[in-house]
């Protein structure tokens, strides 16, 4: 499909697990541009990823700086690959557990700012940074342009000695909520997912699908991207079989 | 993919829009059973999916009455193509408007029993018919088997003038989550879809899009039966991307 | 305050919890009415109402049946205390637990019609009932006309083998709600209370508070009805100290 | 009631709304600290109280930043008044609109992190010098040591262009469900309340009662801070009866 060739994703919070396999997942059909404070959080996915065929670049982002991500899209405008390509999908992946789970009385000012900052300090920088982008590409794109939001269990429920953590999940979800109901009708679709479950691959001996696959996890943010603007989806819940709730 | 051959879907409230097109969509890939109050309703799709090539057949069911339900799931058990195969997904698109919008003191007990009746009640009569099926497709379906339920705006907010509807469709939320809880570590995925938005296809002069397509629906039914037990979701919710909400 | 003689509250489904405690606390501003399906059930409250100096009558009620709900309340318009009296305060405290806990295929089409009938059916006739009279108290009466209703865990979660009471629940919530959002705005105050924990009084060698005692309940159901107008609740939640949630 | 006098009330977020009313009400009961950014929020209030035979205090602090709100209760505890007493009941009332309604590529950072230091960081520092206050207190304060925190519409729902606000109040709820789960078993009452409506008296040739009344929502404070232990509740919802919702 050629007009797949002009756009691209971006990933923000890319480590071994989810941000891995979504960006994985995503260059299949996209170059995609990983960001993640050091590099050897997105060195090895994109040599895998550009092995393999696909093409990825890595951009060492502070995603809870300002200056830092503004130079990380401004770089992104500059490279071969990326230069006049519109933007297809932003992934917003980026996290901070600072604070929890530990008794309220013990957690630190800096830890509740860690996940403040992490969270949706996080999501509001990557959001100002890709929704313009999202914006344009609104006419062309071969899907409806996707910001995706990785929510946690945190994101719907206060749990004991989780509230600095909850404090940053209930705020992501609230902003990805209110990017929603502002920008799906300029047809730029928004979603959040709460992930309900430890992420990981079963390792032997464990019961196969006992704990969340970040390939799966890839495969239904693939499914949101892909949705119709004639039915986008806000919210999904993901959790293994298993898994209480 | 040869076990598909020896399973097959169910699709109880079969009618022009959602039913039709989701009986379509997993027709690509299993027979499908459609069950529906009057023949008028599933005819021309069971014609439709047997002239592409597909196998279906339509059995009259009222999905409010006990034996009605358990007379059909016996015929499907005596019908060539099913006798033998396994059941891989059921969903239940059953519903009954009845009693709303009007105001509560408008609303007749035969308009509330109505609602109870097509909501809760026939899915507790489809889900006693199903559950037990799709137990038995677990160790060998292509897909975890799955018991997929349509709800409504109504099934998450009692708006004025819709205590009827509402009271039904909370009660199919009711029964589709503790079933999730009870049936998920059984490995038989059960998902709920919050249909928030007219559905329909937007005719000449009407922005695409701009109502709930039941294609769009379809798709996300099968992405939810296709999901890996590593991940399963029990809510989404969908709605045009110029629908408020 | 002279008003108060001529109005009065109804209480339906009466116990020896908090059916009682919330006559005992109502009656203590107003005559009430006490329904029960059966005569023991209240007898021995209108006796200490009645004994205290207050003013109850117990009618035998059974709130699933139509008929025999009118028949209450015609036969209070004939009561001495009560015709001519207004509605001040209408509580729908009546349930059934019928099928829960149990596992869902275990459950029969009995107990969830039981279910649906003292929940979400039991709960209509009543408000049928008793939203005339209340609009009719809406320029005089003490406190705005009020419709509370008893919910528990299982109005908000579906917890596994809890299926029946749940879309039991589920259903009185979203007739709450709707006619929250209908009856509001006509100066009828519709609350509705989860209650989130087993209720009794802590025995002897129990921490003291750790069972959701029904004074307390009653308690908040008269700071509910005395709500200003300004300021409506309309949904607490309410459980013991101890309670896990 | 002797103890009563050894025991005192603090509310953060002190204006001529909700501030000043939840403040005269506690203050029938206690002394009383109001804390506010400028003097002129509380000062008038201060008189008022101490003018009418109550006791009344108020500190200039910076509910945003850890010294500030440090050195006010490191001040309280120096007070006649208040050294050796117990604290019985804290309130959390501050918060910060700035951003909001707002479109969202026009909220800055500022914005955002004005949000964020009024709403969670706020209420982090609050209950971080508050809640050692109000566990010393539960052997003995006339009713359980309570934590009350106001919340509003933004704090369940993201709005289009409340993005900043949302992420705000969500994180808020958050940390007040966090609480409560944590401190409830151990006695101290933390509950959160939705205010769902534009606060304020309804003026002349406006409808009495259809704006919230700063009066109401006191009264609700008062009594959600004298429930029992047996039966805590943990959110309500307030609004007038003509507000949508």
């Amino acid at each position: 499909m050629a007009p797949a060739k002009s756009f691209y994703a971006v990933v923000a919070g890319v480590g071994p697990k989810t941000g891995r396999s979504v960006a994985l997942k995503f260059a299949k059909a996209y170059p995609v541009v990983l960001l993640a404070r050091r590099p050897e959080s997105y060195e090895s996915i994109v040599a895998e990823i550009n092995k393999a065929g696909g093409k990825a670049v890595g951009i060492s982002t502070d995603i809870t700086d300002q200056k830092s991500v503004e130079a990380a899209f401004a770089r992104i405008g500059k490279e071969e690959t990326f230069a006049g390509a519109g933007l297809a999908a932003a992934i917003y992946n980026a996290s901070s557990r600072a604070g929890s789970p530990k008794p309220f009385l013990d957690v630190t000012l800096e830890e509740l700012e860690a996940s403040l900052g992490a969270n949706p300090r996080g999501l509001y920088l990557f959001a100002k940074s890709t929704l313009p982008l999202l914006l344009k590409s609104v006419p062309d794109s071969p899907h409806p342009p996707t910001l995706l939001v990785t929510g946690a269990t945190a994101s719907v429920r206060g749990s004991a000695r989780f509230a600095s953590f909850a404090a940053g999940k209930f705020g992501v979800r609230a902003i990805a909520q209110s990017l929603a109901r502002e920008f799906h009708p300029q047809g730029v679709h928004v979603a959040h997912a709460i992930i309900d479950a430890g992420i990981g691959f079963a390792s032997d001996g464990e019961v196969p699908g006992s704990k969340l696959s970040p390939d799966a996890i890839a495969n239904d943010y693939w499914n949101l991207h892909t949705q119709d603007r004639s039915g986008f989806t806000q919210e999904i819940d993901l959790r293994p079989f298993v898994e209480k709730f």
